[in-house]
């Protein structure tokens, strides 16, 4: 684990959200991008060495969707950037963590992502990623 | 806003949570903490240029344990470092953000401390920070 990569907060809206942080953070949003594979819409700010993910459900069956329903919006995980993606669930897995997915899969931002089940982490998702080069 | 200076993560129990989040990160917990004015004790583990602050209630009168009732353990708040904490909360409020409190309060590991309702941050509760020098 290098440091927080970004924070993911599941909004209802963008169009509201994004102003909304731009005037929290005093930065511009720089980046939109739509994960089809994931049904979610995000809008990325820079603070720091770490980012916000701002993440908007694209239809119903987005697991955002899923999460706003029952928890609200909020702070819905937390993205560790890795050098070596596999060799970290591998060593995850060891420590007795759940892995959400057995390999890595592409997410937003150019990344290969791996999910800890929060069951396994105090409640809190956990996200491992790593840049494709 | 300079930096996310830490995520405040609420845990039932630091004797489970500190070694679980050890693993986690593969680092050691470096302070321990209990701040008596928030009915909290504090566990803080080094992530890049940002902390991990896990959360125990000190006792049921605890915001922690209020929040673990209603919302089970998880990220609990965002704090962001910033230079100079009343001009940013004077930023804030006038940009329509609803401060929890009206003038800095001490909080843990040496700071003057600022919450935002998470009414006005689309349900995400953020500190602002600043070292005490």
């Amino acid at each position: 684990m290098k440091h927080i990569e970004h924070i993911g907060i599941a909004v209802k809206e963008l169009a509201t959200a994004v102003p909304l942080f731009e005037k929290l953070l005093d930065t511009r949003c720089y980046k939109t991008e739509s994960v089809a594979s994931e049904r979610v819409n995000t809008a990325f700010l820079r603070t720091g060495e770490t980012k916000l993910e701002l993440l908007e459900a694209a239809d119903e069956q987005s697991v955002i969707a899923g999460y706003i329903s029952k928890k609200g919006e909020g702070i819905h995980h937390i993205a560790f950037e890795v050098d070596d993606i596999e060799a970290e669930m591998k060593r995850l897995s060891e420590e007795g963590f759940v892995l959400l997915n057995q390999e890595p899969k592409k997410g937003a931002d150019n990344k290969l992502v791996c999910f800890l089940h929060p069951k396994s982490t105090n409640g809190t998702l956990i996200e491992l990623c790593m840049e494709i080069k």
